[in-house]
């Protein structure tokens, strides 16, 4: 193509920083599916040999050699066609033309993209199994650690650390999976595409998708090169697990907080006032949300660059909006880390739960269900005494005259063992209920976490192995073609 | 519950309209918890044969003669308490109460607005079956369909209604497989997570999952109650398939527009101008673009009501968002509905897009293909002649020339054998690249749709399955109770 | 125009709703602007007396004695043709006719939305004026009332509950000034664009946009009618008082919480747990939290629904989303009922304000800038020994010794001062700052509190006025044309 | 402070990248706030003249020979801490300690913020009030160029160059008018506001104000602390004129597109495909779009970040957040550049907006006036006349036979008459209506786009000019410090 000369304008707004862009994120995926595009036009017939052999010369030459400069030079569009220019130059213009057949920028770019983003999220992914693997050895760490689980910002029930970290377990194991079908949507060939209805030549799509390790190709040509599904898809998918992340962060800001004191944080995570000598701010949490929300914000971005556009073929699909997508990922990493952090120095505070139980009655539910099982009476009628019973500061004289009123029966339990009813321990001992907090009851949210993340561990092996393989493959077919 | 006077500010803007919605959209479902509940105390011997059948009784007889008022009598909190206590009127306020043994407003609350919104998902993935299936039948009805497909907003390639329909179509079935996947999230049992912990009761979680037809319950009780997970996603998955819809009624508004005019709409689809004659506006494209950015942005507001919000169980997961997400859904079908008219009645003008594509030499992509398939040479130097053909404004004389002058040998070809290469049929014709728009192309496009479709039908047939096998299982046992 | 028949789905799910919409909310208007126009048409010369005086009359006799049906009947595209088809049967088509000179449904349907908008932006104005007023009255009752205020969600300093709601007010009023903004530019007439370049007869736009009482009319035609900035920017100023409304119920729920305490709510608020009889939520600040999250939302899918949509005069423009937005004022009403509902009610306790600041040092701060005044030294070696006092558990004597080991001289301060200079009153007694807790601080918050309400009292008394005196004008002009 | 060791963790992804954030953006601005602080303790008597000269002295030293690592060091918080130690190491710690007498890094920071933030606005707005010359410019170079305009995406009447661009001309400075009031509520002292609730000691807000040039203090120090007015407000205005420009880019994308062809784009802003030899993609009205997006997304991430976020003084307040939106600034000025360079570069094809008009009838509305005006007959019924002309493909003949069944007369114009009426120049020349597109028209809104534009241009230069005495004042008093 005959240089030409873009405004100055136009360079340094659009073109040049995405000439950068792609020098530093795409270049390498983009050699790839040069290989394997060579390697299809070779084995359909569609180049003769020795053009082959001459092409991949030029390639490997180039992949050694070629160093792009820093900016876009006068007159190129973008990094694609400089590499095109340069390989002509190693192996003359009418060999390198040779290498577009049967493609468009429109399948090489999408193909390429995808080749990107599905390695950050399958490390989005990993990461979270490594974070969820140590929030589980906390679970376990902590599976006699009491503390108090509040609803509506009021303290409801005693629990443990397990029961309600494996709680914040379950959510980002849920939010994995969707991640994970995010990433089968990311990880589909567009290759054979071309410009939206792909090519008179007899090009074989399935050859170069496994070339490259996707688990399929994307039929539909017109779709392939269109679609925004896997980039609003992943959009969502992070966007969800930054919202479950900003309601956690939430919540452990309330229980850290110096008046609940149920969680405290170390020296290390903690900051202080410049002016107020007295505080210890566990502000790491306010940057895990902040950091959150600004994830959250950025992808959903994302998905509203694509509110109204047309149906087509369009640069949402190019190169800025998915390194903002990529970014996203990278900023997701910050956070996760940063609740790791929190998630394992945190230190809970016993006998603080055991001081918000008493002051607020917290275990009274146990009081009425104790009644409920013992004296055979209603439900409702156990917990109209029980609130008497709150009612007059826990006195225990209107708790054995309201019982008696209200059944016409003694209560004949002694005061040690109304106080045994009302202890935390036996309040999460008795709750054998399957996910609830005792011994008993947690096991069954251990055997789900366990099974679905290894059902995931193993999805994310094979499909990542699947790309190894793929890249020998290549590797090995490319070199084929050099030896010709 | 002793009677309270509530606010009357609190009774009109919160307590009445939930009181409604209960109601109007919620009361079906609670009477089923309560049968499932009530079948699980009576078969874990929480409470005894007799107790059991007096309180059966006592819904059984509420389920046809009770009728809640138009609004909150004075001094009720909500509908449950209502119905517990005009439960008690009937069988007497102690036996009554035994009902909410092991149980919270909080597991049960969750658990009737799943029972509800996994209905209504249902209802859309069926609706877009049928869509789906019209769409199918469209295309097959289209595929000698002369169209032109535009990327960035320019005429590309000439193609099919078959192919470009397909293509939508293969984006609806994607946006269905996450639907799917979020009706899972949300078909699953919350029941006996009681308030956060679970109970001391021997509940048994599984058997009410299993009456309530459930794919399973969630382990962790406060997760149960705390999630957003069933909201959020679902939420997300609408608002991704309505961006896919407002994409597509943006490129079938230009396709429809008077200078394209590659499709028209008939009289009963097309509004006039009160004052420009000459006006045929369809403005049915631009309402199912507004009624979908409406979707969307509602759907937004779902989740983002979620953003910081502390990870207990609190009132975002309450009826009011709970019915902000039912509303979306209705409004979707109404989306849907008015797509389906549009695609169905609208006709295409094959003699248009022949023009477009003689004016714009749309074809050229094919001139240049062919030019390398039959002379050898390489792609850039062929793509290099045809501009200049282009720029010529279509001189053939001048590809002559330039055909010469870079290659230095005669472009040998007749007048009509160039004609046509530039025909749209041959165009399309030689495109059989699995997933184009010639016959062999397409026909990957239409198994891998039926293939997905299929899979989701089978899908929800079974999961449909599951809930009326479970009603019927309800039934006989409540029925079972109440004979004792 | 002849009838026609519309596609049944396109009735059901366009036509039918629109219609239905228009009845309920937007005829009223249309005949102001009908009126309206009509006396402009006359005035201008653009039609005759005699042809204005029969059409005044039938617009008259209508005005009283015609009642659209509940639904669109068969063929009639909108309430527009309607009237014009009602009015014809009054007066002749002939007739009828004459009125539509000069304008189009474009022109006079923008301007009919944004007369029923700019009442409801009006009646939201003044009723933030009336909540600011109620919480100004709270502050001024609440100026001896200690609380504390948090920063990072930790105890920091004491105040007084009038600091506090003075700064919530200040948020108000922050967000009233640009809600007024809003409503300017919705206050502004399009009559005259016609469909969007304005039209050959001498229209008198001044004219009519006075008799509809607007501030002005917008002068460039096409942008009249393609503009989205009155449904945009009054959008977004309502998303950022529910910002700030859903900030302030998150920071209300944390006071009122069980473990801080420091507001409660009387029992007419607060509702019970069905299973734990301990448990008092203020469950109304959540409601306040949830709805503004919806209107949030709801304001966000306003103005998203503009991404992209091409700047021309399109439905996004038309009754559904500006419904919607009316939609959100009301809801916005729900929010601010309950939230001065809550303000209003809610107790402080400045017991548990003394207890938080002693067990977390709150006022630790004044000591430090005490020694700093008192001796001479410098804040950071102040805040030093502050800090080591705070570590000892509040243990005077290592504050003695911290001081020595610092300063080298001896704190003569006897412990009863150090107690006093520690104590919640003299903290906030010294803080004469303007802005700050004091009597002399808190008034310039008051100052500038009634400066700004009462400039925007102002401000809407002299907007509104002009409405009622265009009203006035208005039916005078048209009876004197029916009078003839 | 003693030195004490992060979190490694906590370092990486929180404090260090603050730091440098703080280093890069932050750095000057603070040392403005030491000065002007340090003025306001000399001036209050707060501290002496000897020991205001030497900590004068200190900061004079630092300001030019200080340079902070690249990296956090260890055991240091934020750059405030470390330049405090450096300002010990200079003058002792006793005398560096008074500087930070009566302040907080609460409202230091948010006054810096606020410094840095006021800047960038002002650029913004700058860049604004360029374009919009520009645009005024273009408009008037573009008073006689004949354009076709369009209403739901159909061509509806004829029009210039210069009533359309003039009519986002106004858009653009509707968008500045809120723009400007965004800046005025960031162009607000917090000093004196301290941790939140002020101090002990008498300091002067208003001077510190002043000598940093803010147009006041804000009163409450609590709302001075936690208000998100400067950031959300901001963020929602640029967000706004986002949108606009986006649909502004969506119209031009139309009007340029091959089928259209109204504007035509220079060869410098055109790509071409690497596949298709006749496409030219004036791919910059999309990259216009796509980054008016991202900046859109960005400006609702800052706003959504404070969605539930307790109204206390939070870090959402802080560097990150505050340095996203400074970033959206920055991208909209990209934005702008583009922008511009599209619209002074294109140009428009009058003879293809004669060709649109003929094709689709485009100024029958015309016709159809001027059947009302000459034969006084009714526009509904000149309306249906006209319908049938357009009905028969403009024949003449049909035209006249329709207008005398319907009026009993004979159309006695001639057909050069009706040519003449139906022409475009005719169409334009006639619509004199204030707004409208003839030369008279016109001058109706250049005359409020430049008293607009005056207006602004005056507020801005006066509030600039208030920055640029105040910097002055402050250098002055400062260096009398150092003099003593």
């Amino acid at each position: 193509m005959a240089d030409k000369k873009f405004s100055q304008v136009y360079v340094e707004n659009v073109l040049d920083p995405a000439y950068r862009n792609w020098k530093a994120n795409f270049y390498a995926a983009s050699l790839k599916v040069h290989k394997a595009h060579l390697c299809m036009l070779y084995e359909t017939g569609i180049i003769s040999k020795d053009k082959a052999k001459e092409i991949a010369g030029g390639i490997a030459y180039l992949e050694h050699e070629f160093s792009a400069p820093g900016h876009i030079p006068e007159g190129v569009e973008d990094l694609y066609f400089l590499f095109e220019k340069a390989l002509g130059q190693q192996i003359g213009d009418e060999n390198a033309a040779w290498l577009h057949t049967a493609r468009s920028r429109n399948d090489m770019d999408t193909t390429i993209f995808r080749l990107v983003l599905r390695e950050e999220l399958a490390v989005l992914i990993e990461r979270l199994q490594v974070f969820s693997k140590a929030l589980l050895a906390r679970c376990l760490q902590g599976e006699n650690e009491l503390t108090v689980l509040f609803t509506h910002g009021q303290p409801a029930n005693p629990s443990t650390t397990a029961h309600y970290l494996s709680s914040f377990l379950m959510e980002t194991i849920g939010d994995m999976k969707w991640i994970v079908q995010a990433l089968a949507d990311v990880n589909q060939s567009t290759m054979g595409a071309c410009a939206i209805t792909g090519s008179g030549f007899p090009v074989d799509r399935q050859y170069v998708s496994d070339l490259l390790g996707f688990e399929n190709y994307i039929p539909n040509t017109y779709q392939a090169v269109s679609t925004s599904h896997w980039l609003v898809n992943a959009a969502s998918t992070i966007r969800n697990l930054m919202i479950d992340i900003g309601r956690f962060a939430a919540d452990l800001l309330h229980k850290a907080s110096s008046e609940v004191g149920l969680y405290r944080f170390p020296d290390d995570l903690v900051q202080v006032s410049s002016i107020m000598p007295q505080k210890r701010n566990p502000v790491i949490l306010e940057h895990i949300r902040i950091q959150a929300e600004m994830v959250a914000g950025a992808c959903d971005a994302v998905a509203h660059s694509f509110l109204n556009v047309p149906y087509q073929d369009v640069n949402e699909n190019a190169d800025m909006i998915i390194s903002k997508l990529i970014e996203t990922i990278h900023e997701s990493t910050s956070v996760i880390d940063l609740l790791q952090e929190s998630v394992l120095k945190m230190k809970s505070d016993p006998a603080r739960a055991r001081e918000i139980c008493r002051q607020f009655g917290v275990t009274t539910t146990e009081l009425a269900d104790s009644l409920v099982r013992i004296y055979g009476i209603g439900f409702r009628k156990a917990h109209h005494i029980c609130a008497e019973y709150v009612a007059s500061g826990y006195d225990i004289q209107t708790l054995r005259d309201s019982f008696f009123k209200e059944t016409m029966q003694a209560l004949d339990l002694s005061n040690s063992r109304i106080e045994e009813i009302l202890d935390l321990g036996t309040f999460i001992q008795v709750r054998k209920t399957p996910g609830g907090p005792s011994h008993e009851g947690i096991k069954a949210v251990y055997a789900r976490a366990e099974e679905m993340l290894g059902d995931m561990e193993k999805n994310i092996i094979s499909v990542k192995s699947k790309w190894h393989r793929a890249d020998d493959a290549l590797e090995e077919a490319f070199k084929a073609l050099i030896a010709g």
